[in-house]
C-alpha cells in the first residue's frame, strides 16, 4: 500500500504505525512534518539526525513568541537544534544520498509516540553498517527529549560522533534570540542557554552522550567545541566487525516563560535544569520511552478509546493520527497559550491561533477532555482586553477578537504583507487582520459549545457570559443601517479567503446575528 | 603539481590560473577563500551555484558594520545572496555528489579576475550535460557582480532554472538585517531590499536573467515567487541536445552608505540603482568581463608590474596572488573604511582592521600604488576620536589605538568571550581588546613607512604628526615606575597571543620606546 509519490507506508496501521518505506532528499517535508512529535510544551519537527539540504529543523516552545523587529509580527522563535549528530565512519560521512542504503524505514508509532528509523548503509568506502535511531519527546516530562542510536558495523571501523546544541538556527532567516552562555559540565553535560530579543524569554537547554556496549557503559573522553551560538561534543569511537554500539542523547528544554519558572533567577534556572537534566540521563532512553508511552495510554488512547468498524485498516490509523497530534499541539499545561494553525510542527503561521482552534481543534477535547478545552477558553477570556482594544482601535464597541492571535496581550497579530501578486509583482496586502471578522463569532461558538456539552456554569458565570456580551456589543456597533432600512454588515473577508471586500458575507452575518 | 589533499592545481601558473581539479564536498571552503572575487567595495566568497551542506556563502559589502545586540561587537554582515541557482535537467537536481561528475575544473583567473567552473555532468536519471560557469566581481564597475553559464545537453532535456536574492542568510546565526521591500519590474528584473538593524544602512539588490541560444537573445517568461525575505523566478526551458543554452544573471549592490548616495532617499535610490541594472545588463556579461579585465591590466597588472626570476612557475604565481587579493579586500574608493583581517573572504574576524593593516598590507601599497596607502592612513586619523575615548576610558591619555577596528565611531569591538577552555569548559576571555597594546605603535610605524617613502609632508603637517603626538603622549601615561626607578609596561599582550599578562614585552616596549 506504499504510495510512490511520497513513499508513505500505511501497512502497518493495524499496529498504528506510519511509515516512510525509502528515503528521498526531495520529500523530507513530508516526515518532517507528518512525523512531527511533542507534548503540547513543545513540538519537534521530525529532521533526521543526519542533515540534508532542504531540511527544515525546527523546535518550538508553546507561548514562546517573539517579535524580530517592529516590522514583523510576533512568531514562535525556532529553538536551537538539538537533534542533529554527525556520524563518520571510517572518514565517511554518514548520508543517504552518498553510498547505498538498504532496507531504510522509518516508523512513527502512534500508540507509543516513538519515532524510529533503520538503514543499513554502505559507505562510498565500502564498509557497511546497520544504523537504528529512536526519539521521543517526553509526554511524562515535558521538558524531555531522548534520542537513542544503535550501530553494528560489518567491518572493524572508527565511527565519529559530533553532536551537541546548535542555536543557529533561524525562521526562514529572522533571528529570535541574542546568543546565551555556553558551558561544559563535569567534561560531559553541555549547557547552553539564548534569550529571545525582544519578548526576553531566557531558553535553557542540557544534554549529554553516554555509550553502551554489551558489556555496559563505555565511558569515553569527548574533545569539545565551541562556536559561535553552538557547543557540541565529538567522540571518536573504535567499533569492531559484527559489535553493536548503542549511544543516547537526552536533552532538556526549559525556558523563563514556564509556569514554575516564575520568580527563579537565570542563575538558579541553569542550576535548576542541569540537575534535573542529570537525573533524566540517568533514567536512560528505554525508561524514559516505557514512561512516555504509558502517558500517552494513560491520557490520552485509554482515555479516549475510539474504535472504528471499517473493512480499511487506515480509517482507524487516520483518526489516530488526528488524535495522536491534538496531543503533540496541545499546550494541555498552562492556560496562558493555545493551539497554533500548524500546531508545533513547522513556521507556517508563526504559532498563531486562529478560528482553527474552536472549527477544528476545541470541540475535540469539549466532548473527550473537557479539562484541556477549558485551558483553551480560558486563554480567549484572558485576552479580553485584546479585543477590546482591537474594537476600539476600529471604533467600535465591545470586544472584537484578533485574526489571529499569540501571547495574551499581543493583540493582532496578523501578518500585513503577503506573497506576491503575478501580475503587478507586487507584495500582496493580507486583510484577514483586518476585515476578516468572523472570528469573534467564532469564538463565541467554541464557547457555546463548551457551556452545553459541559455544563460548566462556573466558568460561565465568571468568564463565559462576559465574553458573550462584550462580543454581542461589538456586532451591533459594527453594522451599518443600509438605504433599505435593514442593518449591513459591509466590507469584509468570509471563510472563502480569496474574496475580498465582501459586503453581506453569508457566513459572517449568520454567525454574527447568532451571537 | 595537483596537491591530492586539498584538489588545488597550480599547472596553469604560466597562465596566471589557480584551479581545482576535481569536487569534494568536504573541502568547500578551501576554494570559496581562495577564489573570493571582489573590488574593495564588495567582496563575494567563492560558492558554487549550486548548494551543498557545509558551504559558507558569503557577500560583503565594505564598511556596512552592523551590530546584533548588546551582547555582541559591530561585524560586518552577510549580505542576501545572489550567486544561488538551483538547475534541474528532467527533474534531476544539479548536484555533483550524485550522478558521475567528469573533467570538473575550476580556475581563478588573476589576471582577468574571472572564475570559471566547468564540467561534464550525467545526472542520477542518466541525462549528460556539459555545464560552464563564469563569474565576475567588476573591478570597474563597483556594484556589478555578473555570472553567465552555457548549458549543453546531450539528449533532448527540459533544464529548469531558478535563482534570485535570497536574504535569509545571516553570519553564523545572527541576522542583521531588516527584510525590505520585494519588487519584479517588467516581468523581469528582481529587486530586493535589506536594511541592517542597528546602523540603519539600507542595501539594494537588483537583478535579472537573460536566455541566449545559437540564434540571439531567447525571451523567456518566468514564474515569480517572493518567500519571506527572498525573491526567485523560474525558468523551465526546452534544450533539445547538442544545442546550447547560455543564460546571464547580473546583479547590482548599492547601499545607503555609499559615498555617492549621501542625501539620495530610499525611493530614490531604489529607481536609480534599478536604472542602473537596467544599463548593466544590457551590456552584458561578455562587455563587462572585458571591461574589468582592462582595469585589472590598468590598476594592478600593468601599474605594479613584477617580475619573479625563479625555476617554480608557482613563485610568481604566488606573488600575483597576493596583488590580486590585495585589490579584492581593500575599499581604496573610500577612506571612511579600512581592510579587514581576513579580507572580504568570510566571517573571521568581522570584517575588523586588526594591526595587519600595517604591518602586511600598506606597505605594499606605500611603495606601489600611494593614493591608495593614503587613504588607509586617513581611515586612522579620522579614528583619533575613538582612540582618545579608549585612552580616557583606560585612565590614560592621549590617544590608544583599538586593537580591532570597524566604523569610524565604533572605537574598540574585539569580541570579549570566545572559544572553550577544553579543561574547565568555559569559554574563555579575549584579553587582546583590553591590553594587546602594540597596536597603538604599530599604526605609527606604518605612518611613518608610508611618510618617509611618499614624501607627503602635506598629509603629515595635517593629519600625521597629531597622530603621532597622540600616541606618544598615550605610552607616556601607560609606563609606571618600578622599584628599580626604571619605567615598564606592565600586563600586555604582546604579538605572541598565547602569552597574556606580559610584563615589558620586547616587541610592545621597543616600539613604544620608537614611538
Amino acid at each position: 500500500m506504499a504510495e510512490k509519490k511520497t513513499l508513505m507506508d500505511y501497512s502497518g496501521a493495524r499496529d498504528w504505525v506510519l511509515a516512510e518505506s525509502g528515503f528521498d532528499p526531495e520529500l523530507l517535508g513530508k516526515c518532517e512534518a507528518v512525523m512531527c512529535q511533542g507534548n503540547g510544551y513543545m513540538g519537534l519537527r521530525c529532521a533526521t539526525e543526519e542533515r540534508y539540504l532542504g531540511e527544515q529543523r525546527n523546535l518550538f516552545v508553546a507561548g514562546t513568541f517573539n517579535k524580530f523587529d517592529e516590522n514583523e509580527v510576533t512568531e514562535l522563535p525556532n529553538a536551537a537544534d538539538v537533534l542533529a549528530m554527525t556520524l563518520r565512519v571510517n572518514g565517511a560521512r554518514f548520508d543517504l544520498t552518498q553510498g547505498a542504503a538498504d532496507g531504510y524505514r522509518r516508523e512513527l508509532n502512534l500508540r507509543t509516540g516513538e519515532v524510529t528509523r533503520s538503514v543499513r548503509w554502505t559507505s562510498p568506502k565500502g564498509d557497511a553498517a546497520k544504523f537504528e535511531f529512536r526519539r521521543i519527546v517526553s509526554l511524562e516530562r515535558l521538558h524531555v527529549i531522548a534520542q537513542q542510536v544503535t550501530f553494528t558495523p560489518e567491518t572493524d571501523v572508527t565511527l565519529v560522533v559530533e553532536t551537541g546544541i546548535n542555536g543557529q538556527m533561524t525562521n526562514t532567516g529572522s533571528q529570535h534570540f541574542s546568543e546565551g552562555e555556553k558551558r561544559l559540565y563535569d567534561g560531559r553535560v553541555m549547557q547552553y542557554t539564548q534569550t529571545t530579543t525582544q519578548s526576553g524569554i531566557d531558553f535553557f537547554f542540557n544534554t549529554a552522550v553516554r555509550f553502551f556496549d554489551e558489556t555496559g557503559e563505555r565511558p569515553e573522553k569527548g574533545f569539545i567545541t565551541m562556536e559561535r551560538r553552538r557547543i557540541d561534543m565529538r567522540y571518536t569511537l573504535y567499533v569492531p566487525a559484527g559489535k553493536t554500539l548503542c549511544f543516547e542523547k537526552i536533552t532538556t528544554v526549559h525556558t523563563s516563560r514556564d509556569l514554575d519558572a516564575a520568580g527563579i533567577s537565570f542563575k538558579e534556572m541553569q542550576k535548576r535544569t542541569l540537575a534535573e537534566a542529570g537525573q533524566v540521563q540517568q533514567m536512560g532512553y528505554a525508561a524514559l520511552a516505557e514512561e512516555s508511552a504509558a502517558a500517552w495510554a494513560r491520557r490520552v488512547w485509554d482515555n479516549v478509546p475510539v474504535n472504528v468498524e471499517s473493512s480499511c485498516e487506515t480509517d482507524a490509523l487516520a483518526l489516530r493520527f488526528a488524535q495522536y497530534h491534538l496531543y503533540v499541539m496541545t499546550p494541555a499545561h498552562d492556560n496562558r497559550m493555545n493551539v497554533g494553525a500548524k500546531g508545533l510542527s513547522g513556521e507556517a503561521y508563526k504559532g498563531h491561533t486562529f478560528w482553527d482552534t474552536e472549527m477544528f481543534i476545541l470541540p475535540y477535547f469539549t466532548f473527550t477532555d473537557p479539562a484541556i478545552a477549558k485551558k483553551l477558553e480560558e486563554y480567549r477570556y484572558q485576552s479580553l482586553p485584546g479585543a477590546h482594544k482591537k474594537a476600539k482601535g476600529n471604533h467600535y464597541k465591545g470586544a472584537q477578537f484578533p485574526w489571529e492571535s499569540a501571547w495574551l496581550d499581543d493583540g493582532e497579530v496578523t501578518p500585513v504583507w503577503g506573497a506576491a501578486d503575478i501580475i503587478t509583482g507586487l507584495p500582496t496586502k493580507i486583510w484577514s487582520g483586518f476585515i476578516e471578522e468572523h472570528i469573534t463569532a467564532d469564538v463565541v461558538y467554541g464557547l457555546w459549545q463548551y457551556c452545553t456539552v459541559t455544563g460548566d456554569r462556573k466558568f460561565m458565570d465568571d468568564a463565559g457570559y462576559e465574553l458573550m456580551m462584550d462580543t454581542a456589543i461589538y456586532w451591533v456597533s459594527r453594522m451599518t443601517e443600509g438605504a433599505d432600512g435593514k442593518l449591513h454588515i459591509l466590507d469584509v473577508v468570509g471563510p472563502d479567503e480569496y474574496k475580498e471586500h465582501v459586503d453581506d458575507n453569508a457566513f459572517t452575518n449568520y454567525m454574527a446575528h447568532w451571537n
